[in-house]
């Protein structure tokens, strides 16, 4: 799968060893991170390298992370240090007819930057919307709005996509021209993220029902940004 | 989700803020590192943090990693650098009646270390194998035997879990007691990794059918390690 090629003269970003999966325009690299539900975000403490999943959200050009206000990981972005976020969605795997040329579909976006936090609080509002509609479309209008307290426990950081990058491999085995006469299967096995029955919470009221955008949630088609 | 908390005497591993979502014992580990179709690594370079999504492997108490002999990443690692290696599961959305404690359900594992590359032939191909095996239980032994330049051409590397922890969350939503009686309805949306129609590649030679372990393949119940 992916390899690091250092820094190309606009950013960290090259891909010389596997040039035909790089994709570069931001129509892709959106897409991803739009479907993508949760994001690996890496940073560096005392030269060492520190790595946390997490959820994020995409306000136009800039990708937004949150948290508790005080966690460790925010407070480090927020004082600008560098920042790598990597979202990446498993399509396949691609069962070649050698060991060697396994591989898989996939798609990544890996973006380089500097955060910086969101203070104002109609801003840090908006910006708390696009988590919970980025994973459920149409679900924050629909929740108990937030206080002003849980506004100001909420630490949100922007990260702009200056320095950002696409990753896609699709399509079908590519073996060895020899290896094709041999009496082995070959082929792809599509992988997908699904959602299954919902569990309604123990403690519902009576008469309350899963509202439209929960029964008609698909994980792979969400449109909250 | 997880918050980065510094360093324990131990390692790099506290989880302050959400004690009760940390797991260490090695059974959870190693269960979600085998159940993991990916991972993402992480490193520093000039001062900077990298990440690469890629596909792992687990020997015993070490995960393995694997490349193009030459690749960036790889020959980074070989030279003994600190290295994060993550493996997140997606299990679900928690869906609060307040944003503020959406959530998601997970399991997760960080691993920090420093790799040492596996030299030895007999040793690269037995880590081969396992890769192979990893996504695909039964598969190796049905594929056309690697050779000796393949296996030159791969890089193999192995980092120990002595610096690794797990993070889990399971179980229902947790809102603020004076919300469970607003009209709003809340529950779990389980997610889960599924294979869909395995393609044929176009290539096949007639009479060349389904082994086995693809027509049983499941993502969630492999046991290749």
């Amino acid at each position: 799968m992916a390899k690091p090629e250092g820094r190309s003269p606009e950013g960290r970003h090259i891909v010389k060893r596997l040039p035909k999966r790089a994709e570069y325009d931001r129509e892709t690299i959106n897409a991803i991170l739009d479907e993508g539900m949760i994001c690996h975000v890496s940073f560096v403490v005392d030269g060492q390298p520190f790595m946390i999943p997490t959820i994020h959200a995409r306000d136009g050009d800039h990708v937004l992370l949150h948290g508790l206000k005080g966690g460790r990981m925010l407070k480090h972005l927020e004082a600008g240090h560098d920042v790598c976020i990597a979202v990446t969605l498993l399509d396949g795997l691609v069962l070649a007819r050698s060991a060697f040329h396994h591989s898989m579909n996939y798609r990544s976006v890996v973006l380089y930057g500097k955060g910086h936090e969101i203070t104002e609080p109609d801003a840090k509002m908006a910006a708390m919307k696009r988590f919970v509609d980025h994973l459920t479309p149409d679900r924050w209008d629909y929740l108990r709005p937030v206080t002003d307290k849980e506004i100001k426990a909420t630490s949100i950081v922007a990260i702009s996509m200056d320095d950002v990058a696409a990753k896609v491999r699709t399509g079908p085995v590519s073996d060895d021209e020899e290896d094709y006469v041999l009496p082995i299967w070959a082929g792809v096995m599509p992988l997908s993220t699904v959602a299954s029955k919902v569990e309604d919470d123990s403690r519902l009221n009576e008469g309350v029902s899963q509202p439209d955008h929960v029964q008609n949630f698909d994980p792979a088609n969400r449109n909250g940004n």
